[in-house]
C-alpha cells in the first residue's frame, strides 16, 4: 500500500517494523475486510453483529450509502447478496467502476459538496422512499459522507450550504459544530434518511472515523437520530459570527428527528479507529515489542500531542514505565492544527515534524491518516515518519525545522527529508494512527 | 497544606481522595524530608547518596545556596551538622529566620531578580573565595536560582540583565533558551561558583525543578559545566530579537567554564518531579487505585495536554485500559501557556478549565504547581481541581467557561465555581504534578 516504501525502508532502517506495522494495519481495516467480520449469510439469514435478518421475510432489498469507504462496503455486500440486491445508489469520491451488479456508484466530491452529490442523495431518498414495510434498506455510511451526500433543505441553494460549510471549517469549527449546522440545512442527514425510508427495515452499516464513535456525527447520521437541536445549530452560526438571517430563519423552522423507531431503524458499526489500534497492538506483540494502546480519542493541537507522546516515550527510555522497552506506543483519533502561516501540510505531518527535535536515536514516530489524505498538501499524502536521526540530518542540510513548524509547512519540509508516506486514497477510513517506536 | 481543603472536601467528594494524595505529596518533597534521606552523617563522615566524605579531613564548611527550596534545605543540614558549619549565606525568596546557626538568610526576589540578591550573590562569592584546597563548600540549590542568584558580568547593570530575561520571558524563550543567555551574562551561573570555590571541595546538593533533571539548568548550574556555549546564547538574542550590541559584545567576549575538576565538584540531585509522581503511584497502590504513571517530562500547550490526558481517561473509562479503574492516571513536568487574552491564570489552573468540559462524572484531575505558586495571579494559587459536575455547574451558573478559557482567564473562572488549590509558598519546588482520578 506504500507506494514509496522502499525508500522509507532504506531510510528507517531502525523504524522498519512501524512502516510493516502501517501496511498491514492499513490491510485489516479496508471495507471488504470489516464488513465480512461484521457481516455473514447462511440459508438466507443475514447476520449483522449477532442480530439475525431473514431475507425471506423481504420483497426488496435496497443498497445506499455514501463516504470514503462505501465503495469498497458495496462491493463486499454485493459479493456476499449479488442479485437479491434489487437496486442500490452510493455516492463516493473515487469511481473504480459505475456498477456494482445493480449498485449504481456515483462520483461526489470532498471535502466541499458539488451538484453531482446533490444529484445522487436525491437520487438515495427517492430509492428508499419507494420502500414499503416489506423491503430492506440497507446504508453503507463511512466519513466523508458529510459532504458526500449533499442535499440542502428546500430555500437553500448548495452554493449557500457549501460557502457555510467553507466559512465554519476555516473558522475551525470542529466536527460537531459542524455537524448541528449541516443536519439542520439537510433532507437527508440527522435521520431524515431512515425517516425518509420507513416504514421499510433500514440496516445501517457504518464506518466510524469520528472521536467515541458518536453514531450521529459520522457522515452526519442519516440514519441516527440527531443529538443536537436547531437551538444547538444557531448557537455555533451565532458562535463564528457566520450564515445570513434566511439561513437562520430556516434553521428555526425546522428540527431533524427526535425520534426513530428502533424496531425499524438498526445501525451497527463495522469498522472504527480502535480496530486498528487493535490490530496494531497485536502486531507489536507478534515483534516482541511490548504495546502500550493509550488511547483510541486523542485529539488537540498536533504539535503539543506530540510533545505529550515524546515526553511519555522519553519515561519509558528513561526508566521503563509505563511500559517496559522495546515498546510502542500506540494512540488515534484526530489532532488539530491551528493554522497560522501559509505553508502546506496536515494533521500527521505537523505531528511528526513537532516530534523530529524530542526524538533519540532509539524513537521513530510515524502518524498517518487512515484514508491516506492528511489535510490539504500539493500532491496527497498520508503521514509521515521520523527517527532521532532527523534532526541531525536537518542540522547537516542546513533545513530550519522550527521555521517549517511554524509556517505549517511540514509538508515541504519532511519532503526534503524523505519522511513522507504516500499511500493515495486507501478506500478507508478510521481516523488517525500514531505509532512511537522506544527500543 | 492546603488552606482551603474543608471547603473542597465538600466540593468534591467524589476527588477527596486526590486532595489527600496531593497533600501527602507536598509533604513528602518538603527539603529537609529530601535532605534527611540523601544525606546523613555518621562518625564523622557525611555520606552522600553513598559517596563518603570525612569531615576529619576538611578545617572549614561552607553552606552557600539559592532558590525557593533552598531555605528549608539549609534548616535540615544545619539540623545535621551543626556548628561543624564555619559560615554560610543563601538567597531566598522567603526569611521566616535571617540566620541558621552560622548561616545568613537573604531575602531575594523571583522571578525578577534585585540588588539584594546581587549583594547575596557577591557576599557567596566572596565567601567560597577564601575557602582553601582543606575545605569544604556545601550548594544547595533549587529551583528560582536563577533570578534569586543574580550577578551581572562586569559591564552590564542588573537593570540591563533584568530587562533581558524579561523580554524574553516575554516572548515566550523556554527555560534553556533563556538559561542559556543568562549563564553567559553572569558571573556566578554556568559553573562560575564552584571555579570560585576551587581549590575547595564542592558538594552541590540539588532539587530540580526542570524537565529531565538537566543539571546545568536548574538555576542556571552555579556548579555545574555549562552545556551552552556564547554562540548558542547570541543565536537565542537573535531568534528573539532582543539584546543591545554592548551586551552581544560581551557575550562573544566571555566564555563560561569548560571543564569543571571531577574529583573537586560533585553534584547531585536530591529531589525531583520523579520522587513526587513515585509518592502519588505509592499512595495510590495503599487506597487501592491502579496508579499510571506516564511521564515526569510532560509539556506542550497546558490546555492539549488536558486534551490528551482526557482521552486516555477517556480510554480507561470505556475500556479498562491502559490501565484498569479505578485509577489515577500521573503526569508531572512543566506545560505552558500561551498568552492571548489579558486575563489571570496559570499553567495548572488553565490545564484544569481545559479539562472541565471533557470530564464524565466519574473523573476527577487535580494540577498544582510543588512551589504552591502557579502563574501570576492576584492571590498566590497552587494550583486547580475540577470534576465531572464542574461543567454542569457552570450551565446551573451561567458561566462560559470557553470565555475565560480563552482569555486567558483560569482563575477568574475556577475562583468562581470553587475549584483553585490555596497551599501559600510551599518551600519546596519540583515542577508540576498533575492527577486524573477515574472511577
Amino acid at each position: 500500500m506504500l507506494k514509496n516504501k522502499a525508500n522509507l525502508y532504506k531510510q528507517f532502517t531502525h523504524g522498519r517494523i512501524l512502516i510493516d506495522i502501517a501496511e498491514s494495519v492499513l490491510k485489516c481495516i479496508q471495507p471488504d475486510q470489516l464488513i465480512k467480520k461484521a457481516v455473514q449469510l447462511k440459508r438466507n439469514v443475514l447476520t449483522v453483529q449477532g442480530d439475525a435478518y431473514n431475507l425471506s421475510n423481504y420483497k426488496n432489498i435496497y443498497v445506499v450509502g455514501a463516504g470514503k469507504a462505501s465503495y469498497g462496503m458495496a462491493v463486499a455486500l454485493h459479493e456476499l447478496l449479488g442479485s437479491r440486491i434489487t437496486a442500490g445508489y452510493i455516492n463516493v469520491p473515487a469511481v473504480p467502476k459505475k456498477k456494482i451488479g445493480s449498485i449504481i456508484v456515483n462520483k461526489a466530491s470532498h471535502p466541499y459538496p458539488n451538484a453531482s452529490g446533490v444529484r445522487g442523495a436525491n437520487n438515495i431518498v427517492e430509492l428508499v422512499q419507494t420502500a414499503t414495510s416489506d423491503d430492506l434498506v440497507i446504508c453503507l455510511m463511512s466519513g466523508g459522507g458529510s459532504s458526500l451526500l449533499p442535499l440542502p433543505i428546500q430555500g437553500i441553494t448548495l452554493q449557500e450550504k457549501a460557502s457555510l460549510t467553507e466559512r465554519l471549517m476555516k473558522r475551525s469549527a470542529d466536527i460537531f459544530e459542524l455537524n448541528a449546522v449541516r443536519k439542520h440545512i439537510s433532507a437527508i442527514k440527522g435521520g431524515r434518511l431512515a425517516e425518509a425510508a420507513a416504514p421499510a427495515t433500514v440496516v445501517s452499516l457504518i464506518m466510524s472515523d469520528v472521536l467515541g464513535d458518536a453514531l450521529d456525527v459520522i457522515a452526519s447520521g442519516p440514519t441516527v437520530m440527531d443529538s443536537s437541536a436547531r437551538a444547538d445549530a444557531l448557537e455555533v452560526l451565532e458562535r463564528y459570527k457566520v450564515g445570513s438571517k434566511k439561513i437562520k430563519k430556516i434553521i428555526s423552522e425546522h428540527e431533524t428527528p427526535k425520534r426513530l423507531d428502533s424496531k425499524q431503524v438498526h445501525n451497527y458499526i463495522v469498522g472504527n479507529n480502535h480496530i486498528a489500534l487493535e490490530e496494531i497492538s497485536y502486531a507489536a506483540k507478534q515483534h516482541k515489542l511490548n504495546p502500550l494502546l493509550l488511547t483510541s480519542t486523542i485529539r488537540g493541537e498536533a504539535k503539543d500531542v506530540a510533545q505529550v507522546l515524546t515526553s511519555i516515550a522519553q519515561e519509558v527510555y528513561d526508566h521503563n514505565r509505563p511500559v517496559k522497552k522495546p515498546a510502542i506506543i500506540i494512540a488515534g483519533g484526530e489532532t488539530t492544527v491551528t493554522v497560522l502561516g501559509n505553508g502546506s501540510g496536515g494533521r500527521n505531518q505537523e505531528l511528526v515534524l513537532a516530534a523530529v527535535p524530542l526524538l533519540n536515536k532509539r524513537m521513530t514516530i510515524l502518524s498517518l491518516a487512515t484514508d491516506g489524505v492528511d489535510g490539504v498538501t500539493p500532491t496527497p499524502v498520508a503521514g509521515a515518519i521520523a527517527d532521532g536521526g532527523v534532526a541531525e540530518q536537518c542540522v547537516v542540510d542546513g533545513i530550519n525545522y522550527h521555521e517549517y513548524l511554524y509556517s505549517n509547512n511540514s509538508y515541504h519540509c519532511l519532503q526534503q527529508l524523505g519522511c513522507l508516506l504516500y499511500t493515495g486514497p486507501t478506500g478507508t477510513n478510521v481516523g488517525d494512527i500514531i505509532m512511537l517506536l522506544v527500543r
